[in-house]
């Protein structure tokens, strides 16, 4: 099989390597891809195919916007791969083909993560669940939404309904999980099942639980992959063996992509890194003469026109959280490779293209992996299509490169795994500024006035004192560490149990590395609240119960963003000491913890359920975005603001600090021309599309 | 609620002790049982209704029996403890409530376990399971029969195939696992409920897998308690309270009982040690005067006739690895208290006598706790009831009360265990004497003549060396061990994550001892095929392919079962030497590895699937059962072939050593006599309601 693979690639005229004897989509890159140093000038207008089909879409998409958000639900048919029959917005105009259901934007039924979270987002748009899928969902098929109900114990339902952890996804799938869809294209789904047949076979021996798990799910994950072969037909496509050509190429990549949104409602369906992969297609095939670069940006333009059409069926709760209806859809684009070359190829291009073909949209999260040595043109059509779309997200390839090496990708806005070998089990977000608060308040909550927290003794001073606070901070966060992490092990777990991402598991190797991500949010507040007990005087204000429900502050103190390090210290200890105790901690299939300083939208959520805080944020405020100053604070400019957020340490943050930090064009020049190489140690964020840097 | 318990005790007239602030039926028991030692005289002849009702499941019995062995069978309600309305005999006689399903003898779809038994069971009767069903257990809820074909190795099943592994529960539930239903009455459901809210607020802290897993299970347990009470309403009776006289207890009990035969179909689903317990609310209830004995042996006759009653759809597979399709209800009586005292009760005769009341029966599974201390009247009765109706299992007391106290029951046919303390995940029996043929041919099997144990060298030698057999042989136990354990901790796996037990489950403590019971056949084969290797000349005999396929004996050989050391000694040795082997691996749960030699039924079927072996013995004949001496090789008389089988070890056989001893009642005198106190370190078995001793 190895060897009629290593023809099939000669015959396809491929440069050889290990990628033919293993499962190693970055060797076939590496050993066959053409970097770009060109400009964009070779880039082709929009065919009259891609403009009647993008304006039916936007016909759709405004249709679907009229009628409130939602086109159009299913509430027969459980979402799986081979669930529904061919779908198509135009079939005679598409040249990459697949729909989550049988209809454009129709949102798919999809309850193993919860059948309330179905029926709750049926009901909020008019439909209703059939009552026999709601049947076998209540008695028969548990799902991860009442599996982590179960073992909840009373305090993790009080954290969360107190909101100091927040927005787990508990009723909502985890994401964070990009199966190697360039698998599909390169190897076929019938190698790709031999390879699982293998890993099911070097896992004999000794049966404990943890073998069992990994056994069952590869047998979920090659019977997701003999779906995918199936889904493939339905279209009318073999896909069981290796891509011939670009369209194929796209096709069966967009086919691995499609069975895993058809199987899961991720928080985040990333897709990967795939636009330099599928390049290689590209120019062989326009070298051979089958495939001219308008053809060429014809198949790109719609592969993305498919994932601008990713949907779920979601509940409002949901899309408050997280200021919107965002799939993630994020690709990871151009970056430079370990030995130096760069990444970067005519299909990077082709991929932002789109945004000026289609015009701009915040799905798929376009997102360049941004290095000092990406090539100067590429840099140029960056700046220009940033400019002009405001849609394109920035990552600081320099410093993930170091850590994943030159073929990981980003899931969601900035969890950074290698393709095919990492995933991350997703946390939400300890609220460190309310903890703070249970500090002073012995563990009752301030707006629900309860007993949330164990009943430490609160402060009883009028004056806060900095060493006192600091200890008994130092003891709520011990507390709230290890409940937040013993709450997600009980999501994980169940997530694996009653909703496991086989299709997207399928795509990945057998000995993943997991991540354990966990989260903070309120770390401006927090450092500045610390910074205002220690250097000004916080007088405390007690309702009628002697809880502390406001402060009073006398004098001046230092706030973060000023590139000051009196409290630019504090925020770096709360993160290096709020790390450590995570760590402390048993994390779910021993995955390894991380932290991300990272709420680019739900920091409006968390500052609602967030008291008066001492450094006089009053409650209902947002709390600042991921690692950013509070609004208004960061008074010395933006590069001390910058240096602020620059101090804190990757290491204990690794899976991503986020600052969102707006400025208008006019202060970069008049030209199209990027601002520079200003690199931070941090990663940077998109909201719904606007672009962020 | 404690408190307000104790008063109620004191109202309804019990002795007080630790059962009223914690749930500990023993404690009740001893506090408040009266033994007898009086005759069988009080005993009462069946009410007329008890004789109409009994003529009544009479004529279904034979109508199911006419029918082929089904009445009827349920298709379309999946069985659940509240899936059916309630269902009578005969409503108007019956004094005990409660079928399986709407109607008596109509068999109850469960297809947990695994869908397609569930078809095949059907479809053997003419039956055809409701599509929708099919679906929904295909499609959406895996089963324990899946998860187990999902994970298994080719190993695992070449190893089934063969039978060198067999009658492994993957294709049907473990049973071996008794519900305290006694605890139903005691303490009412509602009681029950705290204690278990209690369980799971002590399994707070850190969420390790195992932890989650429990505290899912103890959830799934709250939600099986919760329906027992529905089910109890279901037939006019609110089992929440505690029983408050006779006919609620044993009403009570039973449906605590139903409820886990509605949502299991266990191999064996025993009731437990529950007639001294009832005998305390008979005894005082007929000294209120508001009970006459009449009265009494008829709620124990009818609650016993609900018992007989109980049935499973099971295949014909099934049917003929059990030589039958027994449920083994067995219910353990009398015995002796760790203080001395008999636990025979007024109540142990009214079980027995329910054999002349209602006529013989295999089930349920009536066995005496034999003490060589039980009172004579007791003794004398029993000895009557074994010759009148052979319908009567005997277990030594003396033995088992040393290890596990005075409250533990027998599940299934021997295996011991603490009530409400102690379960077992049943392993069903690899075959020793296929394993001694693997060593001659190296691991290739003698009659499908294809490799399925590890391909060590076979014996090339035309005649057999004992020393190279015997290191061979150990070989291939180590092999067999690892690959047995393994394959039972799937199974174990899948059963608790596909077909949780969670209604008997509710009914046991939080901390339960699991007992891994792995099982051997073919014991005295080996033992004589050792012996003959060790004492005669053995000859090999070959097919074609150098395959040992039989053998030829030259001279003389002591054989196990006639006190002959020389041959006793190789089978307590195997014993011994296969158990250590078990225990050198991982057992699921960190269950307690223990080991029976109990083939009561199944010997036969496992001697249809091994070749001809160095003893004589020629392929398909049956294995001996359990421990005994090959029928016929036993030439020294009864004791000698009792002597042998009483060598070997227990400690390596906890969980049973079964000895099928037959012998005619001439042999033991001419009246009722029971034949004296010759007592063995061994357990005994019932097959098909045939005393067996």
């Amino acid at each position: 099989m190895l060897n009629a693979l290593g023809k099939e690639a000669e015959k396809l005229g491929f440069n050889s390597g290990k990628w033919e004897t293993e499962i190693n989509v970055r060797d076939f890159i590496q050993n066959n891809y053409t970097p770009y140093e060109g400009d964009a000038s070779f880039l082709e207008e929009p065919t009259q195919a891609t403009i009647d089909l993008w304006n039916e879409c936007c016909a759709l998409l405004k249709e679907e916007h009229d009628k409130g958000g939602v086109l159009d639900m299913d509430t027969k048919i459980v979402s799986g791969i081979t669930s529904h029959g061919a779908g198509y917005i135009d079939k005679n105009l598409e040249k990459i083909v697949g729909l989550q259901t049988d209809k454009p934007l129709k949102r798919a039924l999809q309850p193993f993560g919860g059948i309330r979270m179905a029926q709750s987002a049926c009901k909020s748009y008019g439909y209703q669940v059939d009552d026999e899928i709601s049947e076998i969902f209540t008695k028969y098929r548990k799902t991860h939404n009442q599996g982590v109900f179960d073992v909840y114990t009373p305090e993790m339902k009080a954290a969360r309904h107190s909101a100091i952890i927040t927005g787990l996804p508990d009723a909502y799938g985890r994401g964070r999980i990009i199966g190697d869809y360039r698998r599909v294209a390169l190897y076929g789904i019938n190698r790709l099942i031999e390879d699982k047949l293998e890993q099911f076979k070097s896992l004999e021996g000794e049966m404990t639980p943890e073998r069992i798990q990994l056994r069952e799910e590869i047998t979920d994950q090659i019977n997701a992959l003999k779906d995918m072969i199936k889904l493939g037909q339905i279209y009318g496509y073999d896909i069981s063996k290796p891509a011939q050509n670009a369209q194929e190429a796209i096709q069966w990549l967009y086919f691995g992509y499609l069975a895993a949104v058809k199987e899961q409602n991720g928080a985040a369906m990333s897709i990967g890194r795939t636009s330099t992969f599928l390049d290689i297609y590209i120019e062989r095939d326009l070298k051979k003469g089958i495939l001219t670069e308008k053809q060429a940006q014809e198949l790109i333009d719609h592969f993305i026109m498919k994932l601008r059409l990713v949907k779920f069926a979601r509940t409002p709760e949901y899309n408050e959280l997280f200021s919107g209806d965002p799939t993630w859809v994020t690709e990871s684009i151009g970056g430079m490779g370990v030995d130096g070359k760069t990444l970067v190829t005519k299909n990077s291009f082709r991929y932002l293209h789109t945004l000026e073909n289609l015009g701009s949209a915040p799905e798929p999260n376009l997102t360049v992996l941004w290095s000092k040595n990406l090539p100067h043109n590429f840099k140029e059509y960056c700046a220009k299509i940033s400019i002009k779309t405001s849609s394109v997200q920035y990552e600081n390839d320099d410093l993930m490169r170091v850590i994943h090496g030159d073929d990981y990708a980003i899931a969601c806005c900035v969890s950074s795994m290698v393709a095919g070998k990492e995933m991350q089990f997703f946390g939400a977000r300890a609220n460190l500024a309310k903890c703070l608060l249970y500090a002073i308040n012995g563990g009752v909550d301030e707006r629900l006035k309860e007993q949330i927290g164990p009943k430490y003794c609160p402060v009883t001073s009028e004056y806060l004192d900095f060493d006192e606070v600091m200890q008994k901070y130092d003891d709520m966060m011990e507390w709230l560490a290890g409940l937040y992490v013993n709450t997600l092990n009980v999501i994980h777990y169940m997530h694996d149990k009653y909703c496991y991402e086989k299709a997207q598991m399928a795509l990945l190797d057998r000995d993943v590395k997991r991540y354990f991500a966990t989260g903070i949010a309120g770390l401006s507040v927090v450092a500045d609240s610390l910074s205002a007990i220690k250097y000004a005087k916080v007088k405390t204000i007690r309702d009628e119960n002697g809880i502390v429900v406001d402060y009073e502050i006398e004098g001046e103190f230092p706030k973060y963003g000023n590139n000051d390090d009196r409290v630019d210290s504090l925020a770096v200890n709360l993160v290096k000491t709020f790390m450590s105790k995570i760590r402390k901690h048993y994390t779910y299939r021993n995955s390894i913890p991380t932290m991300s300083i990272l709420t680019i939208t739900s920091n409006v959520v968390y500052g609602k359920k967030t008291g008066n805080t001492p450094d006089g944020r009053k409650e209902g405020i947002p709390l600042a975005p991921g690692a950013n100053p509070m609004h208004g604070r960061d008074s010395n400019g933006a590069v001390a603001s910058l240096a602020s957020v620059a101090k804190l340490p990757f290491n204990d943050a690794q899976d991503g600090i986020s600052n969102t930090f707006s400025i208008v064009p006019d202060a970069l020049g008049k030209d199209e021309v990027f601002m520079g190489d200003v690199v931070f140690n941090f990663d940077c964020g998109c909201q719904d599309g606007r672009f962020i840097y």
